[in-house]
């Protein structure tokens, strides 16, 4: 059974299975004592300490184990500001970074500090010269992901990285996505990563800081792993962690290329066999592994259901996945089509043969969804006027945009049709259905419930 | 090689093991998602979470799993000082909680909230009396462990609860030294727990919260575990947790009693087999398997250095063991010697004939080590005076104490010897060798460097 799903997490490596089981008969005791199943495990925690420093390019010492990649990231925009709060508390982020990384510069605002977010392009990549304008005397520290962790594209952390070197600001690279997958970028002053997302197993994530970095992570002091992360260190995970870092690394530049290909086939096959979809990203500067696309009138849910029990798992951006009401905010900050959005990352070992099904597989799916929601019924009789109002007050995507597109047949080249809609995802998949539709968007007014809108039909 | 430091770490229970094993294969993908892997994530996160809501006592929708038992304190006391804010900003908590809750105590002063700590008496047990009288109008959280880590003293929880209740005070219950173990204390509204002391793997740490105690974690937000334990679920190494702390609390009983009549041979031969030895704690009301005792004349380091040569792993609060200048907090708090202090927790399963052996081993050991450090040396000729200065300053313990009962000797009855000392340990080791040996400890005066120690002879 195909799992598409490795940016969320990927199956755990045999090499990291094999030093899993190892070290939990080696490694459970306390690191810091001074018996010999304490030396024993101190050894173990130095060793992996050791190889992930390697893998990453920085000093054993500057290297700390975290209990996941979002502590990684936690701490290390704590520490990095805190320990800069004389310089100032100005912090800048691109748009796009991880929900860590955005959820931690939401409570820097809310205790006092200023946040600057860089927008993004339509491809969702930062501009070196927008973020390097965002730096300021006052800015303690920037946040740069290596690669987005939602449509794959490459950040130019090296030219931001010079921009901050420039500016005297440490620059965090959130390098969640490529750490197992490539060349560490150059020119940061903290990485974070997460193990489970490279082949390692839960539980473990890795922060690095430069020694000359100032770092003071605020709340309860705690003595292990050099005060920058509290608790008991998660010894036999680590050991797991650092294994399967290297071996992912080791193996990771032919990999890479195989992925790269298969990602390539699936931009192509995709755009040219399902119809109204958006396939998104940047086509060459991303990550190997990993694209993303988006469907008219699909719900995204439904989509997933229906490519589950096809035997594919995948994930997506869509705001009618899930719970949460509002569309990817990675989506919003390109400016893209979120709805009927599909999220496709291959692990390490991905079977040409089963990227070929899915591709068969997909366009049948997305016209069942679409048969299904009534997305291909017939326009009904012309507008008795030259413009329409649409109600679709109470109704999810893609509902608001099935609607418009029945809609717009209805009235004359010229005409318009308005839109009432509530649901978050409208405002950014009513304009990207225009882009796609070759059709005016005229703008949103505001209404007594929701927003109108509106449409100006152009063929 | 008999370990016996399970109130640090206890080996991975079997349970626990193959619970891990199969967790590995079943549920490495994220538990948030929509698709088959996602879902087998989920129930097994579901049904581990019911497991150890069971276990200790709570609904399932009370309990999250954090990365340890550090992290679940920390989590657990900001987020009820936070809950409680308007309430006001004081916490009460006793001067022998783990070093987690005195560390986030010190974070809270150190953000403007105030602290009180309540001294406890001679056994590690706080009085409570003396703990509600600490509770005031303002007291936003009250925090009281279930037994002490370092001399196994159970706290009166029962009572101290029943006071925190007609206070209107939530309760913290640190119960990470007995939820393996027995009974887990009535009347908590949050309580806290690490999993590998009860046989689980490290990585997992165990937040209760009642419904209806006022909770608001600060920092950034993440939807994991109810929002209050940020990052990817470890969740092979939460299910063998659960699968262990029920293993082990169904077996509780039975090996608590055996472990408990073993930790009492201990107290018994210990006190008659080596000279000049205290054994401290509740010898009755006390965790089954712990107990600690701190021998005169001995270095910490030197004494764990020869068990661990001798075959055993135990653990010392003596200042002279590692890198740290000052005895345990928890020595200091009981005002009990903390010189040659050795701790022995007992591992469940852990062999008759291997306590045996450390007890024949023992006095031997700390008979070497004090003929090492010249202990057992004859005082040299009498002092000219009726009293004695002797020089210790830059020395560490036990050296202070050893100049001391060296001197003694040489002052007639009802002369002075008056020690220099700048080690830190001497202030809590002078005073208790004084109650040992029966000398007066005139008292503690200021000097150039350091401090001059006064003790009358009265024998």
């Amino acid at each position: 059974m195909p799992y598409f799903d490795a940016a969320s997490a990927a199956p755990l490596h045999p090499v990291a299975r094999q030093a899993l089981l190892a070290a939990l008969d080696e490694g459970w005791a306390d690191p810091a004592r001074l018996y010999r199943e304490g030396r024993r495990a101190r050894l173990l925690l130095d060793a992996a300490r050791e190889a992930a420093a390697e893998a990453v390019g920085c000093r054993p010492d500057e290297l700390t184990f975290t209990p996941s990649g979002t502590a990684a990231v936690h701490s290390g925009m704590s520490g990095a500001l805190e320990g800069r709060r004389r310089v100032g508390r100005h912090l800048a982020v691109s748009s796009v970074e991880h929900s860590s990384v955005l959820h931690s510069a939401a409570a820097h605002e809310a205790r006092g500090g200023s946040v600057s977010e860089v927008p993004v392009d339509r491809t969702g990549a930062v501009g070196a010269a927008a973020f390097a304008g965002a730096l300021r005397e006052d800015t303690a520290l920037a946040c740069l992901q290596s690669a987005n962790h939602e449509v794959g594209t490459e950040q130019p952390v090296a030219a931001v990285a010079e921009a901050c070197r420039a500016a005297g600001v440490p620059l965090l690279v959130d390098a969640a996505q490529s750490l197992g997958r490539g060349p560490v970028p150059e020119g940061w002053s903290l990485l974070t990563g997460s193990a489970h997302k490279w082949g390692g197993p839960s539980g473990v994530g890795l922060l690095a800081v430069r020694k000359g970095v100032r770092f003071a992570v605020p709340g309860p002091a705690d003595e292990r792993e050099s005060g920058r992360s509290a608790g008991f260190e998660n010894l036999p995970a680590i050991v797991a962690a650092a294994a399967s870092l290297r071996a992912v690394r080791a193996e990771a530049g032919v990999e890479a290329a195989r992925l790269r290909a298969l990602v390539d086939r699936i931009r192509a096959v995709v755009a040219e066999s399902v119809p109204d979809v958006e396939v998104v990203g940047d086509p060459v500067r991303r990550l190997p592994h990993l694209v993303t696309f988006s469907c008219l009138y699909v719900d995204g849910e439904t989509l997933l259901h229906e490519l589950d029990r096809a035997g594919f798992s995948v994930s997506s951006g869509s705001s009618c996945t899930s719970s949460t009401l509002t569309p990817s905010h990675v989506l919003r900050a390109m400016g893209v089509l979120s709805e009927g959005n599909v999220r496709v990352s291959l692990p390490d070992g991905t079977a040409e043969a089963d990227v070929d099904r899915f591709l068969e597989v997909l366009p049948g799916v997305v016209a069942e969804v679409r048969q299904r929601l009534g997305a291909a019924a017939p326009a009904a009789s012309p507008a008795p006027a030259g413009s329409l109002v649409v109600d679709a007050l109470g109704r999810r995507c893609p509902v608001p945009v099935i609607e418009l597109a029945k809609a717009i047949g209805r009235v004359p080249v010229g005409g318009t049709v308005t839109v009432l809609a509530d649901d978050e995802a409208a405002r950014l998949d009513i304009p990207a259905w225009c882009g796609m539709r070759e059709q005016e968007y005229v703008g949103e007014e505001p209404a007594d419930r929701g927003s109108a809108y509106v449409v100006r039909r152009l063929s």
